[in-house]
């Protein structure tokens, strides 16, 4: 049985909320679209992650009424309107992009549409789930393409920022493409394989480094990976660890999964230890190696010729340390009147960059046919449809004389409908599908977005009519201002 | 009803625990230290936080038969451990320093002592759940000490990294400093005020800033706080707030609570503000400002004389991204053999910063009787007392001849017995009583140890006898090495 998650709201949702509910706007419908403004780490995109949550949340929205009473002892809201919460039921339509898929910045990745109270109402969690979960998505996606198809671990429960940033983002590293987790709690609820051998209080346990080795090797003979640091690498852990593998390994008919280097310089220290292993017929033996890696590190490791198979990646890659906010935002983006037509929203700003792109609309991929690569988002209004049969034109929406016409392409829409008025109508696919689906779909990239340093810039350009709309909607704000 | 969260453990610790089940070594009791090696953002001290969720993993510690089964599934255990497991009763001693306190790098925050298999079990909740909570806690109480004096509240649930990280992050601000969260689950969850008043998203709905802001003032006279910010601060929120404030706020017998600004140069618009509501008769009027901030920013904003009266901190606080990863470790410490000795532990590294302090002990805190000012740390053995009736010699531990004789002061252990044979015998304090333990102990630091840049470093000391210890474990490892 989990917690359940209804009142994990900002205050600001439940006085607006109990605002429109006494307003005459109580049934006007709103179109409100999450997206984000720039990846981390000046990325090229990000990693979309989160919707198996956030369908869990919204299909299990329900104020207790130890909540209503909580709330009524605020003294802010009215009685009709905690009557209404006590019988909350969420009738939203939500569309969202499927999770593993590559996002950037400005489209729409979940779009809600439904009663204004409602639509106020789960705010906070839209956000905090998918920021979380494409945050570590994300970065795990970057620390899998710097190991070039080494094997990357995700190591990092005990530096997350509390339980489920721990389970949910063993999950996320997952889909971004880590082959395993050492948490086995994820493990076990997400069918991946948890991994993981021993710690320096094991080797610290016994009288000395041998004997702990040897007492390890000969409970676990068939997958024996010995933590060679504890003392001295080169001096005591390899020679302890060949001599366990020779006196135990071997003659129980296995053969050493690998030992594992947590400290010191890496680079230097796996050169030296996979000649040591070579020398002694231990050439299929494996170098995991952990301590505090990165993206950037493990580049640099094997830019200088590391021998590393296998990565443990712990605290940098489950909080996104060098940078752990995905900032996606909640704006509203549209409303319905009683007549039904749709309303265009924009929020204006002192800082342009948080200016909004208005309307209910959706985004599409338009792929090359020759290539199979993407070649460009385009944002349209959401009834507007690409057809890829005939050349389309694709314009910078700042720069509206840098233009393109697109030839041969496939377009497909980004987002999938999962919620049909409160209804989930999307079976979200296992861990290890989305995972699958990640990398095929980042393999689709161009190796200029792939970059860490500067990455090519994709082009997430607006069709002509959301173009025009969102102009207007300046030009008004702007005579107005 | 909570989720279980006995199976958040790393892979490792099971394997262990295994191998140690089946060894001679099964009934060994172990002493864990759980501390950190440096303070995040280069800080003087960090903000012990945790112990609450802490207390509650101990007490629910329990495999179900769901989670044998799935561990049976792996193939690394015995059935006779399966059982065991099973029937897991957690018998540990547990130590640890109280929440809302000042910790200094080296010295055992928390310490655990119990049999071997148990020991080992319980290594990743502890350093998830006091890694993450001090992390918080301590950037929290930065940003406080930055705003000097001005109301700080956390705002930041929706770039969390996850759920728990939303609510435990917010009673980790409070105890840190925050004097209030928009977090409402956390807020009924800890007993603190909720606080909020409205979105960018309230503003657009309407058919104009003035209309949002008169029905929001209609709605909440008593609580008028508005967002000033979606078309232009100065040319359109303010002229409107201050219309609406005459016309309903007032009218209705009340003053308006203030206005938000969460974009733009808040330092400009924080001094234009101030003079237009001054002018317009709004002088107890205040201004709350969010967007990005952190102690930096408020730093920096406060010197250029920004006219802010309250702080909004959202993701900079709550993911605490400057120094997102609070570097706990939970170290052997000791073993005690069946002879009831206890035997020192070490764990030598290639990085010296590495090597850890053996031995079961515990830290002390030195306080000046006449100015209350905390001199000191000094981690002694356990067992050792050390007695402020007399004067007392402490020394730097790297640098043995710098030392220095302590008279008329008063040693206060720093940690409290948690746990007796595994049952819990302490009773956590309120948060809010913890918060004003916080603040009340940060308040016996010197400030040159509260400075941001290059704070001056705090003493922790080693008492003579555990330096000796120490010494001759590094001698008798560098003879094998």
């Amino acid at each position: 049985m989990k917690e359940n998650l209804t009142m994990l709201m900002d205050l600001y949702e439940l006085t607006m909320a109990n605002g429109i509910f006494y307003s005459e706007d109580r049934d006007v419908i709103c179109y409100f679209d999450m997206f984000f403004r720039r990846v981390p780490d000046d990325g090229g995109f990000a990693i979309m992650a989160g919707l198996s949550k956030l369908i869990e949340y919204f299909k299990e929205l329900k104020f207790t009424q130890e909540d209503i009473e909580y709330l009524r002892s605020l003294n802010l809201f009215g009685d009709e309107f905690l009557e209404y919460l006590s019988n909350f039921k969420f009738s939203c339509d939500v569309w969202a992009i499927p999770e593993g898929t590559p996002i950037f910045p400005k489209e729409p990745i979940v779009t809600v549409r439904g009663p204004a109270v409602e639509a106020f109402l789960v705010e906070t969690m839209v956000l905090l789930t998918v920021n979380h979960q494409s945050l570590i998505a994300t970065k795990a996606n970057r620390i899998v393409r710097a190991a070039g198809g080494r094997a990357v671990l995700e190591f990092g429960a005990r530096r997350a920022h509390s339980y489920d940033a721990a389970i949910l983002g063993a999950r996320s590293a997952i889909i971004g493409g880590c082959v395993g987790t050492s948490c086995v709690k994820a493990a076990k609820d997400f069918g991946v394989k948890p991994s993981g051998t021993m710690a320096h209080s094991w080797v610290q346990l016994y009288k000395d480094e041998y004997t702990a080795f040897k007492t390890y090797a000969e409970q676990y003979p068939d997958s024996c990976m010995l933590l060679v640091d504890t003392y001295n690498v080169l001096k005591s852990g390899i020679p302890n660890a060949i001599k366990v593998f020779n006196e135990v390994v071997v003659p129980k008919g296995f053969r050493p999964l690998g030992v594992r280097i947590d400290s010191g310089d890496i680079t230097y220290l796996t050169k030296k230890v996979r000649k040591m292993l070579d020398d002694a017929g231990f050439t299929d033996c494996k170098i995991c190696v952990s301590n505090s890696l990165d993206e950037y590190l493990i580049r640099d490791m094997l830019i200088q010729g590391a021998a590393a198979d296998t990565f443990g990646v712990g605290e940098r890659l489950i909080t996104a340390s060098s940078e752990a906010v995905f900032g996606g935002v909640y704006k509203l983006v549209a409303v319905q009147n009683k007549q039904g037509n749709i309303i265009p929203k924009i929020k204006i700003s002192e800082n342009t960059a948080k200016i909004t792109i208005p309307s209910f609309k959706r985004a599409w991929r338009l792929f090359d046919n020759e290539t199979g690569k993407a070649i460009a988002d385009v944002i349209t209004l959401h009834h507007e449809v690409i057809d890829d049969s005939k050349p389309y034109e694709i314009f910078d929406p700042e720069h509206t004389w840098k233009r393109k016409i697109v030839t041969n392409f496939t377009a497909k829409p980004l987002a999938v409908r999962i919620f049909d008025k409160g209804e989930c109508v999307y079976e979200c696919p296992t861990v290890k599908e989305s995972a699958e689906y990640c990398k095929a779909q980042v393999d689709t990239l161009w190796d200029e977005v792939k970059r860490f340093e500067k990455p090519h810039t994709y082009y997430v350009d607006l069709s002509k009519n959301l173009w025009e709309e969102r102009a207007a909607l300046l030009e008004k704000h702007s005579v107005k201002g």
